[in-house]
């Protein structure tokens, strides 16, 4: 009595996670391989980390460091051989795993080491709409390069990889900027002393965070958090970085300093950074970005400099970059909007340094495969749905064995088949099942077909194109069923399939 | 100065993880690329499920549950909008998951499900050599078909598997055994009361856990852990299930059942369940699946009933099976030994249950992919080592837009190629780049080919090979290094690379 009390498990996933079926887990896998592709012609290697790390190799580069909770699913070692104790994590980023792989591996790595990787990530969000835990990254690296031209590559690579996955030119944009232009405008506003840097860091910290959020806020959203906060919708109010309104000012000047041409956004710039060497500096660079990627062909048609995007992270050091997708779709609430960001990275020259105390310049970007799947989802572009199975039907269960002679006979022939394994006793449902499947073809051979050295072949795609259609007179000459010699089961299923895609 | 003494992260993965590189990443994208052909032919669909789940959701199921610890790595919930307080844990394989997921989607879903599913599993164990906290497994499940053609059916797509991804015929073998059989056994010895099916469950556990252990411990291992229990080297002691002599010698009778064709083996069989109906019923069933292997040609030197194998996992309800490689491979100590176990499955009928109160009938298998991969390296037919790119040298640092416009024409031609991306001023470093990276073909272009509109072209391949080779003559004809026109660029690494790998 009391057993049947026993509250049986949920069958639920956590909040924020989700189950991917059939054509998505395969879309996704096709385009995994095309991005692979792209990242291995241009000579990245392969590496794989586990999912899980220990939390202080990790370290702590969430972009939304706002938050009270750490952003990581973490727990404690508890197993003896291992460091019980220790805490570890699930990988947040491919980044962070890279620096460590580097640091731990660095004398049998060449250099620069250039890696490309893929694989879910997990943040301990609060789950939302469309907001999940776990999601899938793709992405390149190179370690060990200072040159410019490392970071001209990637975003070169970036735009080649978009189209390589369907995404035609003109429907995305990479913009690119540097984070030393921004220090040297901070410089000019204030918020940043070259000689004492960690004077302003919180600061500082604000402004980038409020730049990042621009499409979300718009401008006065952007200015009011520069200045002494603001309130949200909710009623919530976050803390700004306190510049006055000059300050502001320059910094706005940054944000909006994007001109018609390359050329012009970088004199805008270098006016605005006014006498910082570092803003100068990155001027130069950005410069020599747009130089190179000129000379490989790539036009502002598909990487252009665009001062607005900064990139959330905190541990960006140079060039940043952004992928954006360029079309409208349609939000939840039937508005059109543009679908935004796909892709991100940007040069980064510390990360290995927590660990071996040298700075290692390094650069790279990470896309966003789940956004990005979405995105050719909403462009009619993904991969056509996956035919289903030829089902071989069971008329008697007695004669399993030549049902499962034949799905065999048609799979060594190149075609997906299997024998239908329900229970066999009510034919109706080995066809919904068919249907179900979107199968192409069911094959049917009963005692009589069997006696006769026949069986049946029903095209399953005609049959359903029949019952929508209330003149059969058109498919008259093409019937759904027919019979044929058992000998010529796989010649004239293959022939009926060829049919339907014709 | 007190900064300085921080310590720094150290850079190491947590005990019993490791990353993998290159080819070893390559290598198995392939292998799983292989299996999911078959699986997809056999009329299996794609899912993935997350890597986290809830506890409850999971179970216990793990087949080590002598030990204290519960096996998975668990953590509580504490972000808003989740539940917090919540349990959630790495799935410690990809069995439970689907059971989950039929479960909370099955009106949704075709009957019978069939799916397959591969990726990373976790188990919070005692890390040792080769004993690793995530690795990888392929599943192909069929959930909602009660007939053991369903059994048969994934036995024979486990060989054609193990076909598919290099493991020659005679290599490998897939042996059944069916629980029914192993619990009529019981029955007769005594350590299972139908009328009271939990009477003897810790009992029963022991004894298929001590049989399970056979290729490990020896008939007389086995034989102390099925009576009073066993002390093993180091002096621990396991307790045995407490049967007397004569029951302990009916259970080794079973495992020891198998003669040298299926019908013996069979008959042998219904001797030892005696009286048994469980018995009897599971002893029809092998021989409904050795039929039905038969009429799809699938012989004794691809799958054998074979009464040892048992499957540690407690699930398991009916039909149980193993795929095992047959060759020697040398062990640590250089002894030889033979491979062992690749993959295994079973029928389980409960699972679903747990959450819907519906028995629900499933059966599947799960290849342990790494394991797969070890034993074709072993036998020295893994994926053949990917070949390096292409390496553009750098001669003057203010031409990369030159050198960069090499690298993308290569790329366009579809050979994988790179710009140098390190510090150009020693060559030297540049040509120990490329031949770390497995490099074909270096190019070089300094300021005086420039002029002249030409670039050389260095066969890496055979500069390695006459490097080993103290008479030169062999390698007259073949000049290392070629100077060629600038606009011969592409066809000529071409041919140079064609030339290597014939």
């Amino acid at each position: 009595m009391a057993k049947d009390k026993i509250r049986r498990p949920r069958a639920e996933t956590p909040k924020g996670f989700r189950d991917y079926f059939g054509a998505e887990v395969t879309a996704r896998a096709a385009m995994l391989r095309r991005i692979a592709e792209v990242y291995h012609a241009y000579g990245f290697d392969a590496l794989e980390t586990s999912g899980v790390e220990t939390v202080e190799a990790l370290g702590k580069f969430l972009p939304d460091v706002d938050r009270p909770n750490e952003g990581v699913f973490a727990w404690q070692e508890d197993v003896e051989g291992a460091k019980p104790g220790d805490w570890l994590a699930l990988r947040y980023d491919l980044t962070a795993p890279l620096a460590r792989v580097y640091a731990q591996h660095r004398n049998d790595l060449p250099t620069p080491y250039r890696r490309y990787a893929m694989g879910p990530v997990w943040r301990n969000e609060k789950p939302g709409p469309g907001r999940f835990r776990q999601f899938y990254q793709c992405d390149a690296d190179t370690v060990g390069a200072p040159s410019v031209a490392a970071d001209a590559e990637i975003c070169a690579m970036l735009a080649d990889t978009l189209e390589a996955v369907g995404i035609s030119r003109g429907d995305y944009i990479v913009r690119v900027n540097n984070r030393k232009v921004l220090n040297g405008v901070m410089e000019v506003a204030g918020v940043l002393d070259p000689s004492e840097p960690e004077k302003f860091a919180a600061e500082r910290g604000i402004v980038l965070r409020a730049i990042d959020k621009l499409d979300r806020l718009g401008t006065n959203g952007v200015r009011a958090l520069l200045g002494e906060g603001r309130k949200d919708d909710s009623g919530d109010f976050t803390k700004g970085a306190g510049l006055g309104a000059e300050q502001a000012e320059v910094v706005m000047g940054f944000m909006e300093a994007r001109r018609d041409t390359a050329p012009e956004t970088l004199a805008r710039l270098r006016e605005l950074v006014g006498g910082s060497a570092m803003g100068a500096e990155g001027v130069d660079e950005l410069e020599t970005i747009a130089a190179l990627l000129d000379a490989q062909g790539m036009g502002p048609d598909r990487v252009v400099i665009d001062p607005s995007v900064v990139r959330g992270l905190g541990y960006y050091t140079g060039p940043v970059f952004e992928a954006e997708l360029t079309f409208e779709i349609l939000d939840e609430k039937g508005r059109p909007r543009q679908f935004g960001s796909v892709a991100g990275g940007g040069r980064y020259d510390d990360l290995v340094k927590r660990f071996t105390g040298q700075a290692v310049p390094a650069t790279g970007v990470s896309i966003g495969v789940d956004r990005l799947l979405a995105a050719l989802a909403a462009k009619g572009r993904s991969e056509a749905e996956a035919q289903g199975p030829v089902v071989v039907t069971v008329m008697d269960r007695d004669r399993m064995a030549d049902y499962q002679a034949m799905a065999s006979e048609l799979r060594a022939a190149g075609i997906r088949a299997e024998v239908y394994l329900g229970n066999p006793k009510n034919f109706g449902n080995q066809m919904k099942y068919a249907d179900r499947r979107g199968s192409p073809v069911a094959v049917i051979e009963g005692g009589d077909e069997k006696d006769r050295g026949v069986v049946q072949i029903k095209d399953l795609i005609l049959g359903a194109q029949i019952a929508q259609n209330a003149t059969l007179e058109e498919w008259k000459d093409r019937p759904s069923q027919i019979e044929v010699p058992r000998a010529e089961l796989v010649a004239r299923v293959r022939a009926m399939i060829e049919g339907q895609s014709s």
